[in-house]
């Protein structure tokens, strides 16, 4: 069963200029026999995380706690892109209302994800900088296809991970490798990610790589699913709670570094550099 | 010397029906020559910790720490077992006043362990699920034998490790470990604990984990004793301040969980299980 | 270009008689080509830290901060020895103001180093013993010679490595070693220091030491500085922000602990035994 979500916001009334009214940046699909529900990215090249895509994951997460599946995995429908982190378009000269509902939406996605009590895990079929990294440390397992990346490489660009995705990444790595890693926007390869426990397990291939995390999942089927949840939760709540006390004063830090002349600047000169690499390929 | 523990409560007024006036299911003996305290758990089969046994451990604990030891080693007397974590029957249609001391009592158990300024060391003799890996990590120091199990797997019966048990099981674990063991109920082999940090040391037998319990002990010789106790109270504190706001509630929650109809069930499922076992062995 | 710092006092007004007025007890040499500043402690024989040596290392850390340099490493003009820790002189038969000022010193001195925006490094060309460990685990790097020690061996002496010392040291190093390195004052040799995290490299020599510092600060070439540097406070704003809560407290926990009597007895030993070494090696 394949059920492609539709965001109909179209009801709500006044204007909203910044969402789509329909969008299909996600697909959900649930395996009828496991009860593992699999969430997987569609917007090429690379998932790039513009509003729509943010809106669009953060609707199948929910939509995926409320059918009550035994599990979620989240992948990608790009061969070599697992998720590329923020669309960076959306933080070249921003019309700041919108820029703010990225950041917000971003937020809403890591909190729903990290904050869901059925088993997760990511399968990470490509490069996962940034955006793509809090997607997958987000969730309770990783497994990654091989030579790849994978890190929080905010400071290249200028902007810094917040505390909150910060404490997702130090679940999964001691404190020295993740404040190094932060402050030298490390990319990690697939193999690095494994020796550090950045990921869990390699796949070869994408097919594989959700198979693996099918049968994490299925580790859980002996537990109690009650006592589970309370247990991920209790774990992960001190993260949360810190989140929403500091969720707003995030958002106005996030809006003033991107604004930030020279941050604008660097994007520029980054996004030019795209543009050479991509004439120079024709 | 062998100083046999008698809990005497008689001199206390008022009913108390769960509390043995007198009991015998720990001892204490204190090695001379190293001025070390074995405290050794003796209820059969397998330790199971029921009020009694609770109240015993803690009022050893007490004996040890009053008569100023130079080291506390806990172990078991069964030949399989270190402690199979609290006694079942206590959970299965429960007399209410009962359960909530119980639970009062493993958090005393696990306070007066934790907390306790002389060094710690566990002779993990045998098996030591839940209950019985929370007096191992409450120590500071772990020797298990070969082919036994230890981890926290009290989701497997519908009940959740509290959040300072929690607190200690992640003082010898990475959080990404530990929170997949908590969630997955999983028993670490002896070697996988070695690997992962749960355990310090294999020894072949009890007496030599005994042994090199009392050789850990014996590494603070050169030590200032009241340095090293202000040391390791000032590692714990924010732990056991965090327990001391919490243990009402704690039990609370405890309550709560094991009078859920389908805890009841499973444990009641879980004992008529044993109980064929047993009959199938004759 | 080599600039020995000078602290002069001179000008401040009233009674000062525990501040040096002038001392040369640090250099500090920037590379004009990586733009990186090399801080030597030069206080032969083994940089003891006393009140002077400590207020230089201060200053000279400010000094740096201020010229915004690339980056610093510090190390050690001694040829066996980083630096050894707190002079034992300051807290034998103590004045109470200067000993206050010589703890309070130290404080400063960690708290500037830990909480310096720009990449830090320590080459570690010697023993580091106590305040020899808190400078290297104040920085973001560590590279050791070979066949040295590190670790806190406060409670060796009777005293004990504070809170705030304590979170740069878990920075480091997992929780399990911590403690028990804390509590044993253990000092680790370059290979083990090496294997548990303590260390990041090991290097032949001081020159090849100070040249692994310089390559891991030029990592951060290709990363926005402002980024960098508020990802680093964020990251260690928690354990910065506790220190100053406590700071004070500190101070009077340090000198109730040093002016025991039986601490004064052992320091008293302790010096002796280092005059009879010396007498035995004439």
């Amino acid at each position: 069963m394949i059920s492609s979500r539709l965001v109909s916001l179209g009801a709500r009334t006044g204007p909203r200029r910044f969402m789509s009214t329909a969008s299909k940046l996600t697909t959900v699909e649930v395996n009828d026999k496991t009860g593992i529900a699999t969430l997987t990215m569609c917007r090429p090249p690379v998932n790039g995380q513009n509003l729509e895509l943010l809106l669009d994951i953060k609707s199948s997460i929910k939509e995926i706690e409320n059918n009550s599946s035994r599990g979620l995995i989240i992948t990608s429908a790009s061969p070599k892109v697992f998720c590329a982190g923020l669309d960076i378009l959306e933080m070249y000269k921003p019309e700041q209302q919108r820029l703010r509902a990225v950041w917000t939406e971003l937020q809403n996605v890591w909190c729903a994800l990290y904050g869901i009590s059925m088993p997760t895990a990511a399968a990470i079929n490509g490069h996962a900088p940034a955006g793509g990294c809090l997607l997958a440390t987000a969730c309770e397992y990783r497994v990654m296809v091989p030579d790849c990346r994978i890190g929080l490489n905010e400071t290249q660009l200028g902007i810094i991970a917040p505390k909150w995705l910060v404490s997702g990444f130090l679940n999964v790595l001691p404190k020295r490798v993740a404040e190094r890693a932060l402050t030298q926007s490390r990319l990690f390869t697939t193999d690095e990610a494994l020796q550090e426990g950045l990921i869990d397990e390699i796949a070869t291939s994408k097919e594989e790589a959700v198979e693996k995390c099918a049968a994490f999942i299925g580790t859980f089927a002996r537990v109690n699913p009650v006592a589970r949840a309370l247990t991920k939760q209790q774990f992960r709540a001190d993260n949360l709670r810190q989140f929403h006390k500091e969720r707003e004063q995030d958002v106005e830090n996030f809006l003033s570094l991107v604004n930030r002349p020279e941050v604008q600047k660097g994007i520029g000169l980054y996004l030019q550099g795209l543009k050479k690499k991509k004439a120079n390929k024709k």
